[in-house]
């Protein structure tokens, strides 16, 4: 049975999943990269960056499995670009460059209509206006018999998760204070929904852990 | 030059510092107690209950941290115990039991004056009226070279620390959610006040963190 996953999903120790003050320039907001040292440095990513060395052992064991396996993903607005309201220019197709990291159908929630946007590797972004539950439809579709992602940002991971689709759930808790920025864990009352720790590996960069219900 | 620090203060996943529900039978509120599983098996947490065993290493390093080389204490008048009001009986000694786990004056705030009450083992409880600034200065005194712990609960750790006071954290980040009880970070910009992560222990229990400025 396929499920709905959180996955590579980092959060600093005080509980922060991306930094304030997103642009173009930074992506995961003032300070977010912080919380990524120990994604960066893993054979997947720097493999992703078309380079054949990085690290191997668990931390690139949770990186691989944050990424491989799923057939479909679910894009808040902002993981697709930092635009709001209508689309001003078809031309720029999202921060991720020519060839995104997914890989596969990728479902952007949006209010503003927009064809979708095939990319290089396998990636075709899709943009959908009927909210979480046709994303969530329509991805599971696309996905088959594989899982599905919902790849950020916070305001979107929380919703799912609040609204009781999301079975799994892996944290990457940074050793760092990030003392600002997009709250997860607020308001969400993850033992309320059912979710029990599973997995707990730590390493000199990270504590991953794996809730699921 | 003593320090003021807060140590083995325990931190669920979520960012919970405590359950909700205190009461005389669950001091730590509901599933309070499931944050220090790092603790309760260490060395130094069962020679406390005067048993001769318990494991060493990394969290038992940590937990003699927390307990060890301090001259004074501050607690919260949650720590003393659950009385809210007026001192009703001051046959009542809190729930620390006759030999608390002080062994050193430990300063209560309250906004209701009560005599010292000295106990077994070191430990003399003395009721402050005048706020944290008086509490400090008397800890201060009282520790002479000796470092003064805030032992809690997590109101008066938010309002130490928030107000400048705290020089040095140790958090046991425990690998469980919580959903609910006392938020440690909420308000808090850790990163504004000052701290770094300075020291960062990975174990199967529990991913200690020390952050300092």
């Amino acid at each position: 049975m396929p499920k709905v996953k959180v996955a590579g999903f980092s959060v600093s120790l005080d509980g922060f999943a991306a930094g304030t003050a997103q642009s173009l320039e930074h992506p995961l907001g003032l300070r977010g990269e912080e919380m990524f040292h120990w994604f960066f440095p893993t054979r997947t990513f720097r493999q992703m960056l078309g380079k054949d060395d990085g690290d191997t052992g668990p931390d690139d064991d949770f990186a691989r499995r944050s990424m491989q396996n799923f057939g479909a993903f679910i894009l808040g607005r902002n993981m697709f670009g930092p635009v709001r309201g209508e689309w001003p220019d078809h031309q720029w197709k999202g921060w991720w460059g020519d060839n995104p990291p997914y890989h596969a159908p990728t479902f952007v929630l949006t209010h503003y209509p927009r064809p979708p946007v095939e990319m290089e590797g396998g990636t075709t972004f899709h943009f959908v206006t009927g909210g979480i539950a046709e994303a969530l439809q329509r991805a599971r579709e696309a996905a088959g018999a594989r899982d599905v992602k919902i790849g950020g940002g916070v305001e979107t991971v929380r919703q799912t998760i609040q609204a009781g689709h999301v079975d799994e759930i892996h944290l990457a808790l940074a050793p760092v204070a990030l003392g600002r920025g997009e709250a997860l864990f607020s308001g969400l009352d993850l033992r309320a929904l059912g979710y029990r720790t599973v997995e707990h590996v730590p390493t000199g960069r990270a504590t991953h852990i794996v809730l699921a219900r």
